[in-house]
């Protein structure tokens, strides 16, 4: 019914257009993509982190405050209901996720508690993620993100783990170099030599899916577990090429075999970011007069001054996530006659909020946004392919007002946390508010958070989904 | 498509036991009310501040972790892009809105400048009202609100002023009762001495609008400018009958004439919350210790502590909102042989919200369920209502981890700002935190809201509207 009544806003011309295609190039893919109309592909694109406030403080700055994303424009819009578990009373809900027990929602169908990746709160027991039951029904699966792809978001769909933080095999066991947060012992029960899977990492270069593309370099390096190789020359023994930069995406595009998997890992951790704030900044605190500390209502505030977003130089060279992504729709579709899942995610929206610097997190708003284009235009060629798109859980920073509401009453009004006050090409000033605590990482929210599908999605994603849903809209969409 | 591929969650049966009806007392009520199957009615009811943050901590706290408010069951999500102007240069944006100019955009159409009560930013022209409009086109309106008739969300569908302080004739003139940071000068060029409609409260006394349901007393007692009566005796002499409690609501449903226009005024202000926080408490400051205060590394911080929300002996003897809307519903529903178009707005998810009570808020999303639940039994009865649910703008509350996500680094994590700690039915802790600023009152924030809508709205709600598309919506509805 909606189908009929709007005008469909991504029709083919509007869209080769907006992402710079010539029909000619639309209609070589056509060609070389739609030999088995039978086929179905499911992809899933996850905003880190990206609720609505992320999306509005992008879309002002991007597209001006009467601007449009592409997801805005998307034929569905539902949302998605966090799930969380306490991991010493499975039974007992916790408010805020984070991105391991999210992600681990999404691609698995159950909820869990925090830090898990696909595996069961409280006892531990490995979950089959989508990419697993399609992997072994045939269908070509793939994995795209800025993070590495060790990190909890795309490990949740290709790996098994206790805790989030066994991404590598050193970290396996008690080191200098294990991040702080993480209690080693946490990633015992995961050991090779106690029978577990091992690392992360590990698993992954072991393991069947097809394409791999995003940060995690250093994850690759050790020796790995049980093992003389490092974790790299594991996989390539297990028939992955192995790549590195942009040069080796383009070289995979062209020469890489059917029979080949596509491991693409582009820098040590977590990808740079597109953008940054002016001259490096993030938000700052605002600087109350003497007076103002002894009073709060008199004396004054001193502000960040304003600033723009500029291109990061530690983005150079980089992929983008639209190039991964146009990898994966291309060596994908080449790969299985039954179609594919594909996961993509824009990580640092997420971590960028984190780290309080609005013009990261706007900048990989905008990589998702071109990824999304790409994924509509595969669709557009491929009328079998369901795309969704959502964030894993809610972020810190919101949208507060430039000048306050109450700047009648003539007393400094400020915000306790950090602010940032981004100049927007229509010249006015955008306040972003970081204000979850005084650490130096935000906290995540526990809101609901956005769910859009294209029209593949219309009479099968309803207004409301709890996010353990989403699995089961994706593997009906796959394996019925 | 979506109708015949989900079930309707909203059946009559189910309905009707949620809202304690029997089927005799639905039968009856056809009767009453189904003379005239042409008639078309609009319901459109407003959150103030209820963004997705405010309803997934109500969410949480009335029916838990997975449970599902009435709202989250409506079969179509939207969402409302909010627009705001510069009053300066009107051409500009302005990225967070308030009540008075988003309702403006609701009600005419038009977006504005903040505080502006349906009149144009910069130039104040005076912007017709959708109730204005279909009352010319001989439908029923009506107004119900748990604020003042005269706050900015209800004003701006029956009013117009420069200035949403402009709610009684005291306030028209400089004096010492006017709000702290209301500059007596913005109601100058509303004064009907100047050729101006006069107060809110006066054009509300003088106007058509059938029945308006709310607080206010206050604003209706003093003497109306250019005359000897004061503006409630106006109104007697407009054909309203006024009433100021539960009994005279009573009463107006027995006995009211189809010529009465009805005006209740139930409170001499803001209608008291049904809920406020355990001993009155609200959202309170962390603690830091000495040490923790010189260096956030070390130390230690007192959080405030847990609490339950109860009931606000205020409340008692207080219409519920469900109450007045289900005496608006039914005495529109007499009115017109067109139909009718009723605003209902639950005010203080916003005001308490402001005020840092996460308690009164959830209360009040609460009441709004009660009266949404009202409205779609109406519907099911009068297949021709289109109900409309949405937000005015987003508000400050966020619900952030109960324990922080960083708790293993072993340093005291805690928001800069206030913080109230729930426990919720599920006896788990349920943090909202507010820090937007440390002034008395919170900020809104500038997200997108979502807009939820009854069957009538498939086809005709589109995913995604700017807030003044709210408007042509329920025009094309009722004037087509």
């Amino acid at each position: 019914m909606i189908k009929h009544l709007f005008k469909p806003v991504l029709a083919t011309a509007t869209l080769a257009m907006a992402i710079g295609l010539s029909n000619q190039t639309l209609a070589q893919h056509d060609d070389a993509e739609s030999s088995t109309s039978e086929r179905r592909h499911v992809i899933l694109i996850i905003g880190d982190g990206m609720d609505d406030h992320q999306i509005t403080i992008a879309r002002n700055y991007l597209k001006g405050a009467r601007g449009k994303l592409l997801l805005d424009q998307l034929p569905l819009r539902s949302a998605s209901q966090i799930l969380t578990q306490d991991n010493e009373t499975p039974a007992k809900p916790v408010y805020v996720a984070d991105s391991a027990n999210s992600a681990t929602s999404m691609a698995t169908g159950v909820s869990t508690s925090r830090g898990r990746i696909a595996t069961s709160a409280g006892e531990d027991r490995d979950l089959t993620t989508i990419a697993e039951l399609v992997k072994k029904a045939g269908y070509a699966t793939g994995i795209v993100s800025t993070a590495s792809v060790t990190d909890a978001t795309p490990a949740s769909f290709i790996a098994h783990a206790a805790s989030r933080g066994c991404e590598n095999p050193t970290v396996m066991f008690p080191s200098e170099e294990s991040p702080r947060w993480l209690d080693p012992s946490d990633c015992e029960v995961d050991r090779i030599s106690n029978g577990g899977p091992g690392s992360i990492a590990q698993q992954i270069a072991l393991g069947e899916h097809d394409v791999i593309l995003g940060g995690g370099q250093k994850h690759f390096m050790p020796i790995a577990e049980n093992s003389d190789k490092t974790v790299v020359q594991l996989a390539q023994e297990n028939q992955y090429r192995v790549i590195n930069d942009l040069a080796g995406l383009s070289d995979v595009q062209a020469t890489a075999l059917v029979e080949d998997k596509i491991l693409g890992l582009f820098s040590p951790s977590t990808m740079p970011t597109r953008w940054q704030g002016q001259d490096g900044r993030s938000a700052e605190k605002p600087q109350p007069s003497l007076l103002n500390m002894i009073d709060w209502r008199i004396g004054s505030v001193e502000l960040p001054s304003p600033m723009t977003c500029e291109a990061n130089p530690k983005f150079e060279g980089m992929p983008s996530l639209k190039q991964m992504t146009d990898t994966a729709l291309e060596q994908l579709s080449r790969r299985s006659e039954k179609g594919f899942f594909l996961m993509v995610e824009s990580a640092s929206i997420d971590k960028q909020s984190h780290a309080r610097n609005p013009c990261g997190s706007i900048g990989e708003v905008e990589q998702l946004e071109e990824a999304l284009a790409s994924t509509l235009a595969f669709a557009q060629r491929n009328p079998n392919t369901l795309i969704l798109v959502t964030a894993d859980h809610g972020q810190a920073a919101q949208l507060i007002p430039s000048s306050s509401l109450f700047a009648a009453v003539g007393v400094p009004v400020y915000s306790p946390g950090h602010i940032a006050r981004l100049v927007t090409q229509e010249n006015q000033i955008l306040t972003v508010n970081y204000a979850t605590n005084d650490f130096p990482a935000e906290e995540h929210t526990g809101t609901n958070v956005p769910l859009f599908s294209n029209d593949v999605g219309l009479g099968r994603v309803p207004p409301m989904v709890t996010q353990p849903e989403i699995f089961d809209i994706m593997k009906d969409y796959l394996m019925k």
